[in-house]
Formats: structure tokens, C-alpha cells, sequence
């Protein structure tokens, strides 16, 4: 039997730092183009501030945006944004570069694969398979904080935790990851890149297409 | 050194016919909604036998669709069959099931994968780009009529043609592949469906999830 390799979604097999930005900028392209009277770079600082205030979950940036630059909230304007945001979403979610052969490499070395993130399960999947990734994953956790959704995925296995490796770009993801007991590969890219984990990973790589190098020689092929 | 198995690329890796027609029904709702001035079927039936009169790859089906309505060739209306056409190829340009998991699989167990198909160079990476499954190949030969295309690519990895597999759906393809000396599986499905070659192929299945183990049982994994 193999071991198993859990990867993280967000800028581990897709750039989601650079997607959001990208997305984050059309929509208020977009904006003016429907008719917001304010130009590009106050509006996108506007809706940036709204982001770093309010979360990047939140489901309302885009009226908040038109509240807080003192104007009504028109629904074509949202609307318009909203539109161009997910456009861009579907047009350029692609994997990292060397992503797929890195984890189409794992699996001819007999490494098992999984999924796991924090997110939203059907939205994590959406990702996924949009990314064209999804057949490589045999299991999946998704949904819960870091430390209970990966102490779940390991009893759920029935294997000891330092058999195992997660992948992730997220440092409170190695911290969470270390205190389970399981094996972590950092991905120093993305968001996070300046921030690190209060707990050291056992390996640390640039890129995601590093990683794979990283695995083996934390977890050698049996 | 694992075997070598090259792959046709419309009818075994995506369901070519069946896009062709729903891209062909969605150009002439286009087309209607843009002003064509006669009904959806009449509309539909002359775009057909044109495509049959002129084969699949001439450029002006649309435009000799209008003249042989008997109408004037508007750009407009045209240009409307053209944008639907290619939006519909670009959304439902979709793996056959299970195809992914194939060619996993194939991978996995050290079999080495190439395609060849007789279209035009580029477009055949298009399509293989956008089904996403391009990493899974290492070696590619395109836009050859299948009997010399398929010999260069025998001569060029230095291997004897008995020792790999030609997967396709095309008769044509299974008979110039004997010919060859290489070892074949037909896919029984798509437009050719009916059409039988004139020398038997080593295997036939109905669908392209099935060529794993066709290819399993005609060269085994070394």
C-alpha cells in the first residue's frame, strides 16, 4: 500500500492570490463600464478595503464598495461586477504550472492522493474540477477547521499520522498539520509567502511544482 | 522500458460527434436569432448537406448555408453561427468518461503514451489542451495521412511496430495501422460506428474507457 499526500487547493494547485486580483480587477472594469462614476484605481482601492475589512468571504463586497464611495447601490452596476468576477474566475482558473505532473508523478510512484481544505466542499470542488485535477484524488475532506478536519482524515484511514504528508501555503495550516502529528511540505508562494507558522514545516519549497521532490524524500516511495 | 500506445484523438479521448452536432445546432439557433429569415429545421437540414457536399473541413459552411437558402450572405448572420459554434466547442469540450482514469491508469502501470491523428497540427493540441489531458502524452504526431504518419512515428522512437498499440474510432485508421504492423483497438463508437475496416483489429470495444484493458490484454505491462 502507499502513503498518502494531502494537498491544500488555494495557491498549492492554482495561483488563487493572483486569480482574486485578477477577478477583483474586472469587476470593476466592469463597474465603470455599466456606469459607476468614479475612475478605475479609486474604485479598485475602494473594493480592496472593503475586502480587507469585511473578509474575503463576505457576500456583499460589491454593494459595500458603492455605499462606501457615497453612492446609491445600483443592481446593474453589482450585477455587472459580479458577472466579469466569476468570468474571469472560469476563464483563467488553470493549474500552477508543473502541478499536474507533479501529482500524475506521485501516483506512477504509488503515493495516494487526497484533497483538503478548510473551504466550502461544493465550492472546493468546483475548483477542482474545473482545474481538471479532480481524478487524481481518491478521498477528500473538506469544511472544517484545519485541526479537526485533519485528525479526521487520518482516523478515517486508520493510519498513523507521521506516515502522512500535507501539502499547503497556508502557515496556521503547518501549525494545525504538526500538532496532529502529521508531516507538512510548505509552499512559500501566494498570500501567506511573508508569514510563517509558529511550528517549523519538515520541508519547505518555493513552488508548488517543488513539492513533489519535497514528499519524497520526507515519505521515500515503498 | 515500458510499451508504447498512441492515441487517435476525435471519438476516443472526446465524443467529437456529438459536439460537431450540438456546435451545428447552436450555430443555426444563433443564426435564426440574428436574423436568419427561415425556421430552425429548414435552416438546420441545408447546413447539413452542405457539410456532407463540402466535407468537414472547408471553411464556408455557413455562407453557402444562406446561398443555398437563396439568400444574401450577411456577415451579421454569419458571424453569429461562428461565435456560437466555437462557444459551444469551448464549453462542452469534455473528456469521454472514464478516459481520464484510462490513461491514469495506462501511466501508472508504466505504459508510454503518445497521440497521432491526421488533423491539422494545432488544432489537434487545441483540443487536447483544452480536454486537459495533454501532460498525460510524451510524444505527439499530427496532420500525416494515417499510413506514413504512423510509420514515422515507428521509425522515430526506434521500436518494432508489433511491440506498441494504435487506439482509434476510424476504420480507415485500423487498416492503415495493420498495415503498418502495429497492433489495434477499434472503438466501436462515433460517426464511423457502422463502418467496419477491411482487416480486423487485434481488439474492438464499444467505448473508450474500455481501451485500457484492450490494450492491457494485447501488450502486457512489462
Amino acid at each position: 500500500m502507499g502513503s498518502w499526500v494531502f494537498f491544500d487547493v488555494d495557491d498549492v494547485l492554482y495561483n488563487a492570490t493572483l486569480l482574486k486580483r485578477m477577478a477583483r480587477e474586472n469587476a470593476v472594469l466592469a463597474m465603470v463600464e455599466a456606469g459607476l462614476p468614479v475612475d478605475f484605481e479609486t474604485a479598485l482601492k475602494t473594493l480592496l478595503s472593503i475586502v480587507a475589512e469585511k473578509g474575503e468571504d463576505y457576500p456583499r463586497h460589491f454593494d459595500d464598495t458603492l455605499r462606501a464611495l457615497g453612492l446609491k447601490v445600483d443592481p446593474r452596476v453589482v450585477a455587472a461586477g459580479v458577472v466579469a468576477y466569476h468570468d474571469t474566475k472560469r476563464a483563467f482558473l488553470k493549474p500552477l504550472p508543473r502541478v499536474f505532473q507533479t501529482l500524475m508523478s506521485l501516483r506512477e510512484d504509488g503515493y495516494l492522493l487526497a484533497l483538503s481544505s478548510p473551504g466550502v466542499p461544493v465550492k472546493e470542488w468546483e475548483k477542482v474540477i474545473r482545474l481538471g485535477l479532480h481524478h487524481f484524488f481518491e478521498r477528500a475532506w473538506f469544511g472544517e477547521p484545519d485541526e479537526p478536519r485533519l485528525e479526521r482524515a487520518v482516523r478515517e484511514l486508520e493510519i498513523s499520522p507521521e506516515s502522512a504528508v500535507y501539502v499547503t501555503a497556508r502557515p496556521e495550516a503547518v501549525d494545525a498539520a504538526k500538532s496532529v502529528g502529521l508531516l507538512t511540505v510548505r509552499i512559500r508562494s501566494g498570500g501567506s509567502a511573508s508569514l510563517d507558522s509558529t511550528v517549523g514545516p519538515d520541508e519547505e519549497v518555493l513552488w508548488a511544482w517543488q513539492a513533489g521532490e519535497a514528499v519524497r524524500s520526507l515519505l521515500p516511495k515503498r
